[in-house]
């Protein structure tokens, strides 16, 4: 990738790229290229060959997956510097869901057979993605806990908390995200979203604004 | 691990073997040693570190996550030949979930350091992780798209229909866990779990026998 500037300051901030180290992403990055999508663009579709890997630079992408006669939901929604979905691409499987661009987005394309190759030549990029896979299982069995045992304000509380830095501790949670697409990734409507929302405001634990929230205290939020 | 002879056929029969080879399993398997534990045994507690990488060689243990004062779940339940938690253990985190055992039990205790060290040192014993946790990547989100868009009914049609070997394609649904723990994995409580399978007995999806269920139809079943 020639002449990359700002992509490739994000791509090395990325914890991916941190965990494989520069020798090991330099051979994956030079077939791959960025692009630059608008809100509403879909990157690839449930039921796909996987033919890249993505690396989010910039923005928000969530996974929808539609099921016949049951409608659709957000499975994930995944921020800059993140990774997927390796699973498809290492398993040579078909996505399970789509991604769909939430904000304007800049992402990474790596081809998914460089991608495989990669892992199977290079020790520490196959590190690196099981480092990354094991990441990722755990934010979806935390969501599979959320969604089994938390209330509605409980979980819209931890995904607001989620988007302050754990050193900082309090701040603005940007929500760039429509309503909607947060409401289904939390497992509700976008009614209970907007009412735990104004739950948590008269609690005094947030502060909405026009695309965030502010909060005091982000351990007394999430709890 | 001398003398295994029933162990070491079943260990020899687990994808991840399959995957990782002979050779690179050898040396985890020096220093591994097998269990037999009873119904109910803890193999392992939420936020403890891990000691060792199990797999299951016969039985079923429940991942059980408790949540403060919002009760206790059933987050997956695995079968023979599964592999966990490998993501605590490459990330060197305490565990999210307990696992207990569902049923009597037999386990291959893998010492997480020797995994670690195997991982570091054999990179077809790390390829071998990428498929495993990409595997368990998708059944989580397979199980977060049930929570969100599945009626009871279709879940449990789902978790059965899993339970037969899709060559088959019709059989003997083995479902030797407690009601309690079946229903909890599939976010419903042990009544609405009895009135889903009534359901589908009328509907002559399946029919309900001692430890388990008859399904003429598999994928009639599954949908």
């Amino acid at each position: 990738m020639p002449h990359m500037s700002r992509a490739a300051q994000l791509v090395e901030r990325s914890p991916f790229f941190q965990a494989a180290g520069p020798a090991a992403m330099a051979d994956i990055l030079r077939p791959s290229f960025t692009q630059l999508l608008p809100r509403g663009a879909t990157l690839f579709e449930q039921n796909d060959e996987p033919d890249f890997l993505h690396m989010l630079l910039e923005g928000s992408v969530g996974l929808q997956a539609s099921v016949e006669d049951a409608g659709r939901t957000m499975v994930e929604i995944f921020g800059a510097g993140e990774v997927f979905l390796a699973p498809a691409v290492v398993l040579r499987l078909p996505y399970l869901a789509s991604a769909v661009a939430l904000t304007e987005i800049r992402v990474l394309m790596i081809p998914a057979d460089v991608f495989r190759d990669g892992v199977a030549r290079s020790h520490d990029l196959c590190r690196a993605t099981t480092q990354l896979l094991s990441r990722h299982w755990r934010l979806m069995v935390d969501q599979v806990v959320d969604l089994k045992l938390r209330s509605a304000e409980d979980r819209v509380a931890r995904f607001v908390a989620r988007r302050i830095s754990e050193e900082s501790g309090a701040g603005d949670a940007a929500l760039p995200e429509s309503r909607i697409a947060i409401a289904a990734r939390l497992g509700m409507t976008p009614e209970t979203l907007s009412r735990a929302l104004t739950g948590l405001e008269k609690k005094g634990r947030l502060r909405r604004g026009g695309a965030g929230a502010t909060v005091a205290d982000r351990k007394a939020l999430a709890r």
